[in-house]
């Protein structure tokens, strides 16, 4: 598995020490665990819910990890100073106390050997009954850092990237009427599990027909006809870190006079997104360009959600392409264009979707797949 | 999607409010909250992560349920008295605070519109800083009442079984020299979601030849040859709820001597096993009765893990049948028996498992697969 680099976590370590005042960081949300520390556990094992907390000693630098020790596999190339297992359940010895109040405890353990006068906390995710004082919250801090992606967390992106496109691939060569959404979704699967070598979380939103006048939505056993379009949306987690992009596709290789205008107008708002995309720019911008473009094409009406966002560790995350965002462009930021456009009286629904990140003097297109309906 | 029921919940409820004394109750723990409520959220959608808090007023049994806006579409069939969805993002404004504070900060709102002294928690789940008061554990409560599964948590259950088998028989006609494991993964989960005609999360173990040594692991790039077993133990999330049983299986169809005496080893044990599952065993005399059987064909050395466990909502709970467990076998418990056995040096590894439920004088077999290596 690709991972985070020590160097990139060092980096975002000692980015983070800059702008917090703390004696002792206490970092609870698993993604950003792994942001600072390379520590990835895969939704899909067992013990992924298990609780994971990373101490950071602000005056010496020094990180600590207190993990399940079922997790112990994962902790491999992970970029601490300290690991503390604790133990819940071995398979062999019953487990005593529940794993929440349980990570609880060790963590308290864990404090109370430790001296520091006050805490910077994740609001929200650290549970109740922390023993910690003069709390501040570093929650924003951390997202604001994160706009600002790193080589190595880019080369994460690049590797969902590279997956999705292959499932894309897959499903643009195989797709036909008579075939259920659940029948594109297994295709698309594959072909990801298939590229990368591992299972990932499935994620994405399979819309045909009808289904896709609403936009998305999981797979269903909705079976395509010869007319129909199909929104394919995929957003799964690889390794941690998220791509995001979506195609069209006539299910019968045909468009219709209407399709081929709504191809058209998306095709436009895509590129009138694009030539907004360098830093500087602000957010709602790139935003009213798409919208513009979309209204110039008259499907504008239909466009009623975001015109893309930032993604990384997750998505949704900032710069939000919305139309009050005062967010600006940085190099650095990784985002989606996503126009779309959608109305079940007029019996239309599509949308497409790449992604960038920002450069110096504007962007590189990450995301490879076709556009094109057919 | 199959839903625990109306009925259910409320019995479910009414059984937590017999055993807690605090005059307000905080769940936060989503499986809880499906568990009194019916509310499920997909971990395959993009705001799964978003916290969901349920309130119950011990003295009149009304229930709340506070949960971010972009999850009303799960609200369906959920069984509460109030539905306050907060708004996060909306996909057309620009998320303000971020999710965790905002979650918080929501249910501190809501909390102090509310007059009560006591409150039930759950400790290692409800955020620090919730403003709550007089606190005390309905952890081990929650826990504790799961293990008696309702009528509607047994169609969830079983619902999750039929199609592990879908899945199972699947991979059973399919599997052969020269594929990947994660090949057998994506003809088993392609099954699995044909099968329930939506996607599920695609949880197990799929490991082939040297890897099926060590017991388990998810599917990598490693490529089954002739003589191989393969072993494939399955535990999706379908509907909120588990099914959870292996099946081992000869990747050329035929066994050595030694494989062939390992499957004898492993149906002897899990018939053992079947034979200790009636209401008043003790949870460590089943896990003996398999070491026992295991040990007569001279397989108990590489037998280091439990010969089962409870599942429900997760997976381990309770029972667990491992060598010191006190607890004792219930009427209405769901179990698993997994007899495996594992040595590197000696060139072996392979397991089997059914789920059962305990009924008030034996018990009903839930999974029908078929257990034989060929």
């Amino acid at each position: 598995m690709l991972k985070l680099t020590a160097d990139g976590c060092r980096i975002r370590r000692e980015r983070l020490l800059e702008q917090v005042s703390s004696d002792l960081l206490i970092i609870s949300n698993p993604r950003h665990v792994q942001y600072l520390t390379g520590f990835f556990v895969t939704p899909l094992v067992l013990a992924h819910h298990a609780p994971v907390f990373l101490l950071i000693d602000t005056k010496t630098g020094k990180t600590t990890l207190l993990f399940q020790n079922m997790l112990g596999g994962f902790a491999e190339d992970t970029h601490v100073d300290e690991m503390i297992p604790y133990n819940w359940y071995t398979a062999t010895t019953r487990a005593g106390m529940p794993i929440y109040p349980k990570a609880l405890h060790e963590l308290n353990q864990h404090l109370e050997k430790l001296t520091f006068g006050s805490t910077g906390i994740e609001i929200g995710s650290l549970p109740y009954g922390a023993k910690v004082r003069d709390v501040s919250d570093i929650t924003t801090v951390l997202l604001e850092m994160r706009r600002h992606k790193d080589p190595d967390e880019i080369d994460l992106i690049r590797s969902a990237i590279r997956a999705i496109e292959a499932g894309h691939k897959a499903v643009r060569k195989s797709i036909r009427p008579g075939l259920t959404e659940v029948d594109v979704y297994n295709t698309m699967m594959s072909a990801i599990a298939s590229h990368v070598g591992h299972p990932v979380v499935p994620m994405g939103d399979f819309a045909g027909g009808i289904r896709a006048f609403q936009g998305g939505g999981p797979a269903t056993d909705n079976v395509l006809e010869a007319g129909d379009l199909m929104i394919i949306d995929i957003f799964p987690i690889v390794n941690g870190y998220k791509g995001d992009f979506t195609t069209t596709l006539a299910v019968s290789g045909e468009l219709t006079e209407q399709q081929e205008k709504l191809q058209t107008a998306l095709l436009d708002g895509i590129a009138a997104g694009e030539a907004m995309l360098k830093p500087g720019v602000r957010a709602r911008a790139v935003h009213g360009a798409i919208q513009d473009e979309l209204r110039i094409n008259g499907f504008a009406e239909g466009f009623g959600h975001h015109a893309g966002h930032g993604l990384g560790l997750s998505h949704p995350e900032a710069p939000y392409f919305v139309p009050h965002s005062d967010e600006i462009l940085r190099e650095g930021d990784v985002v989606t264009l996503e126009p779309g456009s959608y109305d079940a009286e007029a019996g239309y629904g599509a949308r497409i979707e790449h992604n960038y990140l920002i450069t110096e003097y504007g962007y590189e297109q990450l995301s490879h797949h076709l556009l094109p309906f057919v």
